[in-house]
């Protein structure tokens, strides 16, 4: 019977220890201590747990998704720290503690985004080594075009209130397209009910400073279409990313069933 | 006769182009107005042309380079506008002209640095395709280790006021491996000659606010060594690398030769 407590603690575990390993405390060290800070302090690694179950679903072991794995956390990670910046989402509470730059000043927060987004690219070629060059290429073709899309998104409240969706993009195995496919909605997912979790939840349960996105940015999605229609959208979203799954065997599709659950149900 | 005027604006003029059509405006539009701006005006290529030069040198064509000489610049630039933030630098002029943030804003800037950086590892590997995915991933994984050089020796100065110099890595092919030298050394050398006029020169002739570094940070070049050692330093570091295009046919060599002479003795 699959436990999916057991599965993402696990998981969790080994993606922080990687993630450890890629970063380790060097010098500079102000630097290497922020980007640690956010990177291995709290994060639930959802993202990287995600693409690791997606790679093994497929029929890949963890250790091959792993540098993978923790390039996605790096940006991530880049990302939050910048968007919490004074200048941006001015955040002060991210996971329940300090967001980067209360802790360790502004200049620093920008250096450590910067950093990590390098860093994310450099561990991705330097340590996904049972690949081809090809496959490498390709992943950071799709990666960079994902982060494209979150700094249109973001950059898009500042145009016109406006928010992009994002699209799903061709391959050439059906089952790593279908994969491939409900990756790209749990990804729209994750954004959706972050934006519903924003607009609902307090301070207290979020860890992070609750309607932020609402008071500095002209759009998010529930404040677009309304909390309910979000909540519906988001959904949607669910239903579709789990069709995908239902031409897998249903026991090795049950990681990612489950997660596209947690992540439509999570509260903060 | 080797014409340095003539080759340096055609290679320019050519930067641009592609840069322009690699960062087309477009939807988030600030961002793209933001990120075209800090990369298309005023920006002299220097980086991207020493680049093509490189290739050209041990037989590559210009088009083949083109693809990372723009990721050079866009990495550069991207460097360039997080590091005239309030927050590190906090510089209002950069080439004459107002720094990004003055114009768009800090968080805009922010966005475009970041967005910058990941277009630029985007734009390498979804344009170079005339080389083979190893080399492309080799490239990645040389300019990403740049980019957290300049993160070290930005975030070492919040440190503890030392500077960290760069390696010159291994590699295959003798010539290759010259111009790569000469490459490091050029790169190294932009850099001091940049803290050096930094400290000579008048805001006027600089286009950006002169003696800044020394005001905000502990420790460039020429507060460590003094400026006439760091000139002295300069010196070597273009004599060391001019001795590497030695063995090389001088025409050939002539671009690489005139690029590393004038970066020296540029005083802007």
């Amino acid at each position: 019977m699959f436990n999916f407590e057991d599965y993402t603690v696990t998981k969790a575990k080994r993606v922080n220890q990687a993630l450890e390993e890629a970063v380790p405390l060097q010098y500079a060290l102000k630097i290497h201590e922020a980007m640690r800070y956010s990177l291995l302090e709290g994060g639930k690694y959802v993202r990287s747990i995600v693409c690791i179950a997606c790679c093994e679903l497929v029929g890949g072991e963890e250790a091959l998704a792993m540098p993978i794995a923790c390039t996605v956390e790096m940006i991530h990670t880049a990302s939050l720290i910048h968007d919490d910046l004074p200048c941006m989402d001015n955040d002060d509470l991210r996971r329940g503690k300090p967001t980067n730059h209360i802790l360790f000043g502004e200049g620093i927060a920008v250096l450590a985004g910067g950093g990590l987004l390098c860093l994310a690219f450099e561990h991705v070629v330097s340590k996904t080594v049972s690949f081809s060059s090809e496959r490498v290429v390709r992943a950071i073709a799709e990666l960079s075009s994902v982060v494209a899309g979150w700094v249109k998104r973001v950059g898009g409240r500042a145009d016109d209130g406006s928010l992009e969706l994002g699209e799903t993009g061709g391959g050439s195995d059906e089952d790593v397209e279908r994969v491939r496919i409900y990756a790209r909605r749990i990804g729209l997912l994750f954004q959706v009910v972050d934006d519903i979790v924003d607009v609902t939840m307090s301070s207290e349960v979020l860890g992070k400073t609750a309607g932020k996105d609402l008071v500095s940015y002209m759009a998010t999605d529930p404040k677009l279409m309304g909390v309910n229609n979000a909540k519906k959208f988001a959904g949607e979203l669910v239903a579709q990313a789990i069709e995908e799954l239902t031409c897998f065997d249903a026991a090795k599709a049950a990681p990612l069933y489950r997660l596209a659950k947690f992540i439509a149900n999570r509260d903060n």
